[in-house]
């Protein structure tokens, strides 16, 4: 229990204590952890207390997250205590911020963005949309988690307006057609943050003393423009104009209970991908002007995060702090579990009723907001909205 | 003419100017310009001039970058007068270091890493070897240069040694195997580096303002392992163990004698790709074990530069100071003017012959050099050595 009250409508309760950058004003941003309806100014806190700040006072959590696992301990058992405990609250007091006053900026620098395909189920509805007449997944599906490097520089937090992109589409004939994309997609996935780095091929055990926690993410897609480009070195501007990730990074260590056994592999994978490794019960939801539009449960993933992590290393390649693996989309064996909206209206052929309204794919002015929950554990939402494309 | 003298085997004349980042024993690193067999020392001079150091001191040339295009071609003119007029001999040459006691470090933070595929000739030779009975361009190929994000974290100097990558190949049957890529190979290729960010897209036209430079680029390439993972998604740890860049950051400056008509664009491509733009008479060789076994021009690339920037940026990404874009492979119409093994051996099954070695694809201790000129001005090299793989 903590002194802390926890209004029904707080977006996070006393156990998530996901950390965050935050202002209030004109201030500089600084660290902060979210707990209940507040935000605890972790620089005020120590300067208060006549601590070295300088970690906690800087812009992203960067430095926070280089300092390894045992830091990460020792600072959730420290919060934990301090918010727990009464007799810490006349000094810890004074440092809660109201959620409400604050602008949150971007919590992490992000160093690479790798975005992986982890999803049976994503994975099968796109091959059957995209390469009709094939087998929907490829051979190499089952024995590799499949990912490729997306655009670091154009990861932004959660309530930063998206610009529908242009480029290229297939027209009727061979010669491709220029315009704003009318495919302008969400992707509904859960984006694992590196804090320590590594030099050499992490194994799956040691997915936790190099990962510190997990954001949601909104891998935006233009359909069009990833459909004709894609073929054969993947995905380039079709993702590369925006990718949203919620501003609070729940630690790993909040989500001990949601831990569950992963998906069944079969055929066996290769040594390097085995061994103990937990999937998550995070589900997911997805809402599109104000509608619940779809609930994807993370459980239902072929490959775990540790196993993203060990694929991504076992070529030697080094992790630095701020490395950003994403899951994919995630999306249930339903169709209405799914992540996206190529998969939930079969490529615009079908669409969503939204009240008065029909969605094939998003328009302008249209907002999607991510949630997720993980037994009671609760995400920070990722909110965007389309704006027009640029004249 | 420069009071400078030149050696013959100088890597560098006086007209080059190239930027990167020295140190002289446990000294720290700074900006230096190189001039003949010599560094100049910025942050020396400027200090003894009287100025503020503080951009030459960094340890990366991202500050310098940033400054953007007048600054560039205002060190530059001054650097070309300080060199020229022997009046500023006795200021200068004390700040002369001897290139020979120098260690490099890498010249520039990568923010981002995006590789092209813009040699119409690599990209038919490779469709011709990895989709055989296929059209070797895939048919969005002459409508866009085809490109994608590579790992930025893994990019390293010139010397850097390079392990061995293990991943998956296709086995015999329908499951793969585990192990050393036993097909590692370079690619020979120029990266145009990020001076100025944009908040969007970038005209052909606007190429200059945004990029500073260019260095020469091994992108080293496991090709088993690329096989086995690209389909769907593009290269991932075929490529991301380590891309060799040279310590040296040419300025596009000294390049504007080398600047020539593209190459015949047919069928027109869309306006944002139009628009007066320059292809660079660069021819770049390659040394496999000090014997020279490519010359591979620069000039017969079918995309340009400034092409290449408006493409990664017409879907609205923004750019970043340190960005790197490399031109992918650069191969020549003949097969001997290839800048990677796939392509010289046919995939391995026409060895070259060096001396009294056969080499399909790269053994361990073998060493890859590329150096570059452009009508007279020097490209600083790429040398790397390759390791066995780990245990």
């Amino acid at each position: 229990m903590s002194w802390v009250p926890v209004p029904a409508d707080a977006p996070f309760g006393i156990t998530e204590l996901p950390y965050g950058i935050f202002r209030v004003g004109d201030e500089r941003p600084r660290v902060g952890v979210a707990v209940a309806d507040r935000i605890l100014d972790l620089a005020g806190l120590a300067r208060a207390a006549g601590f070295d700040a300088e970690i906690v006072e800087a812009t992203n959590l960067n430095p926070f997250l280089a300092l390894g696992p045992d830091a990460w301990a020792e600072s959730r058992a420290i919060l934990t205590s301090l918010l727990s405990e009464e007799s810490a609250r006349d000094v810890v007091q004074p440092h809660l911020v109201p959620a409400a006053t604050a602008t949150m900026s971007m919590p992490f620098d992000v160093a690479d963005y790798v975005d992986f395909y982890a999803s049976e189920h994503h994975a099968r509805r796109l091959g059957e949309i995209l390469r009709p007449g094939t087998p929907p997944l490829t051979p190499n599906w089952k024995h590799l988690p499949i990912g490729y490097h997306g655009r670091a520089g154009t990861v932004v937090v959660s309530g930063t307006e998206v610009v529908r992109p242009r480029g290229l589409h297939r027209g009727s004939g061979e010669q491709p057609v220029f315009g704003p994309s009318s495919k302008l997609d969400f992707e509904a996935e859960l984006g694992w943050v590196v804090g320590a780095g590594s030099d050499g091929p992490v194994g799956v055990g040691d997915f936790g003393s190099c990962v510190f926690g997990v954001v949601l993410v909104n891998d935006w897609s233009a359909r069009d423009i990833q459909a004709y480009e894609y073929v054969p070195l993947g995905p380039f501007l079709g993702k590369s104009f925006a990718t949203s990730i919620s501003a609070w990074v729940v630690p790993l260590a909040a989500l001990e209970d949601a831990a569950v056994e992963p998906s069944v592999q079969e055929p066996p994978l290769a040594a390097y991908l085995q061994g103990p490794s937990a999937g998550y019960d995070v589900e997911l939801s997805v809402e599109l002007n104000g509608v619940e539009i779809s609930r994807c449960p993370y459980a239902s993933m072929y490959y775990t995060p540790a196993q993203l992590v060990a694929h991504t290393t076992v070529n030697g390649a080094r992790l630095r702090t701020g490395d950003l693996l994403a899951s994919g989309t995630v999306s249930g064996p339903d169709r209405d579990q799914a992540g996206s909206l190529i998969e939930l209206t079969a490529d615009g052929a079908e669409p969503l009723i939204l009240g008065d309204q029909r969605r094939g794919y998003l328009q302008d002015g249209d907002e999607v907001v991510l949630r997720a929950t993980a037994r009671g554990i609760r995400f920070g939402e990722v909110r965007g909205r389309v704006r027009p494309a640029l004249g």
